[in-house]
């Protein structure tokens, strides 16, 4: 099924280039990333053990900031610059990447943070898929 | 099925009080209002007759930029405020009405304003419905 | 001295109605008290009394989300809707008013927390000296 | 004269590494080219030939959601992850070098450019200051 991510892309006035499946998901996958590290961030503030989990709730800030940052320049396609983009889905890759293994740490005790971990690699796949393909 | 914002709003530490449904469809449904003005923002920017979309393109933005920060708030749970969810909600509602409103006056010549209308008006309504019964 | 947002409301293409002085002073406001919101937050999260301060993490996050989102709209000046800026405003000063009150209660014990506190209220006057003569 | 951003490092709970001084610097310049990339795409929207500054406005969208990331990053200093800083960082500078060149080319006809321009160019240095100092 189309999502609406999809259809804006296929609506956009100029030729969105390369692969439209590949872009739409890792679209939607930064959304999903940035808004799972946000209410990981807010589950692990409102646990006993707050203060073991003051990493996580910065990395899961941090990553959040900067999954919302591509996933805004991602959806805009008037004017791409593929060298840009690459640069900042590859600084994705890494927020991902660091914000998953801290959060694998606590996932015996946290749902929240095992679900967020979960939601950051698939971000991190999707942001890999557009650099192999598309960017 | 349980979505993800679902699954994060059963899983958090804390009785997230009120109707967990009711809060993750308008959670969703800013995120995914959010991302129609930024996307519907880009296509007008693309479009020849950019210069009468001034004004879509301006709302556009605006009203992402109030989505995103309600999406941010609803999804904190630990300590809510009720009173501040409500006025910012009923904020919300003013935006998407009048970012609906102006992308309906485009919305035959060019579909990402009506995609756009149509997401600003959910949007609207999934506000109305935690004002009715949640916040 | 003339700001650099001083500089950019008198180099707009479009005349901007109303008192350049207050509304300059309101966006600059408005961006120190994200900044200082994001600031306390931070703080508080590294205090060994965190899980005292759950509640003030939270508000200054909900608070920096609010001001900057009405930053970003008050910059936008090319067809601004002043209707929608006194509710997004009134808003502001409602978040800054709560966040001021709970750093308040903290402000003994943690200098950011009476810095951010000060901050929130030359926010809040800020916003109140547009709402009552520009906005 | 100490900044806000200056008294916030100065009163954090946990040692701040490194150069406070150079690191306010950025922090500050990082929201100033946020600020200023937010207000030239406004005042190009504004502009007569609106349709020549497509990629401006495009690039300024882009720079600041990267800038307003990177800012809200290196404002947490509870756990401070320096190699994700350095990549942050990198991404920022070539963002800034592009937006920087680009509004370079409307320099002449529009001073908001101008002082886009030249803004992006100052917090491009702060964060080459930060890479060969602090982080």
């Amino acid at each position: 099924m189309a999502t609406q991510t999809e259809e804006f892309l296929r609506n956009h006035p100029r030729d969105v280039s390369g692969d439209i499946e590949t872009l739409k998901t890792c679209v939607e996958r930064l959304a999903a990333c940035a808004q799972a590290c946000l209410a990981c961030a807010d589950a692990c503030l409102g646990e006993r053990d707050v203060a073991d989990l003051v990493r996580c709730i910065q990395l899961d800030l941090d990553c959040a900031d900067v999954c919302t940052a591509a996933e805004r320049v991602l959806t805009r396609r008037t004017a791409p610059d593929i060298q840009l983009h690459r640069i900042l889905l590859e600084t994705c890759v890494r927020y991902c990447q660091e914000c998953a293994r801290e959060c694998d740490r606590h996932a015996d005790m946290h749902d929240h943070c095992r679900l967020c971990a979960d939601t950051c690699r698939l971000c991190e796949d999707a942001c890999r898929q557009v650099l192999a393909r598309v960017a």
